[in-house]
């Protein structure tokens, strides 16, 4: 399933993004609908993928559910065994999770892709974090791990509808170093129609994951499943 | 130049959006690059534009080298001369500038696109605002406008170069109010390729302005003139 990663614009002026096709892909969350979205597009892909979940019958469940080789594992044990580590747990419970996982995480490549909203009457709205974002927070409990951001903006709907092939839309990679943010972007790319698009550091990760209220918005106005495109790149 | 908004995807499902060619577009600020380009855009689609300045005579100097039949006004008379006022000045003077004018614009469909950013040696980041968001602070100065929000993300330098006939992106438009946030949308669609998309209320304002700092970290990875487009609508 080797696809390798030729030049392309993702990857900015004359460069490559890497080969991570052998790359042990783990999803902390992975029972729930983003995570299991995930899991099955990387897996579909042709990764390795492990679903992490507190507990590790309900995560061979889903991973059974699933096929396609993916695993399931309770949370410790699903980021040890992975190299990149997707967390997709529900923001009320990021900081415990990770907190919890921190020497399990170490030296991992872990991906945030959580959205810290509230929800009342009138839609969506983002949350204010202390540490200014999920992704800054993971960073924070996280010394000992490559923390970047990303996936945020997938519609869990169309990710999991093994009706569709392709999701064309960009994928929005944040973090301080580019070794990891250029794993990470390889990786959304790896699933059809998907670009990784790198967009900034840790500190302008707020608005992104904010953005998501945006999304829903648009989601609701329009009857869609919006997702985002980078123009001119 | 009258030309009719048919029924598109930009309005929602079973919805025309406004005709408003016959609408005077003002912009504040129109001196500087931003409002420099929209005023040019404008103008070449055929609406009405008037640039608003501190200086009249600066307004009127600018508006010549436009053309297009583009008047130049000091900002309190651009103001009242127009159905449609864009506040594209500097954040900086955001505050003060509303301030002055809240009698000029009340009534008026005020459209906010100013990014409240700080810059250091790591690139651009968002800033804090007090109200929120700089279409927060718009909305809580100008209690007898309507306030909107919109334009954050286009490249000056793709609005002001005569060479290029068309800008494909997308304008999120976030308002309180549907028949304000139709007119910005319909406003948007004049210019070719641009789609306006309604994006949610005024408290969902802030990512979308912060997000031109990611823009510009897009911007300068890719070499490009980075701009969004929604999918799925």
């Amino acid at each position: 399933m080797t696809q390798p990663e030729s030049v392309n614009a993702a990857a900015g002026p004359g460069r490559e993004l890497p080969d991570v096709s052998g790359l042990v892909v783990g999803v902390l969350g992975g029972t729930g609908d983003q995570g299991r979205g995930l899991a099955y597009r990387f897996a579909l892909a042709g990764q390795q993928v492990v679903i992490g979940s507190r507990s590790a019958e309900r995560a061979a469940e889903v991973a059974g559910e699933i096929g396609l080789g993916v695993r399931g594992a309770d949370n410790a044990a699903c980021a040890r065994e992975s190299d990149v580590v997707i967390v997709a747990v529900p923001w009320e419970g990021h900081a415990a999770t990770l907190t919890a996982l921190r020497e399990d995480l170490a030296g991992k490549i872990v991906v945030d892709c959580v959205n810290p909203l509230g929800f009342d009457k009138q839609g969506a709205y983002a949350l204010q974090v202390e540490e200014g974002s999920a992704a800054q927070q993971a960073a924070a409990l996280l010394p000992d791990s490559r923390v970047t951001a990303a996936f945020h903006h997938l519609s869990a709907v169309l990710l999991q509808d093994a009706g569709i092939d392709r999701i064309d839309t960009d994928v929005l990679v944040l973090g301080e170093e580019r070794a990891a943010t250029d794993i990470v972007q390889a990786l959304a790319e790896r699933i059809p129609g998907m670009r990784g698009i790198f967009a900034g550091r840790l500190r302008n990760a707020h608005q992104v994951e904010a953005l998501v209220a945006n999304l829903i918005s648009v989601n609701r106005r329009y009857k869609a499943h919006a997702g985002l495109r980078i123009t001119d790149v």
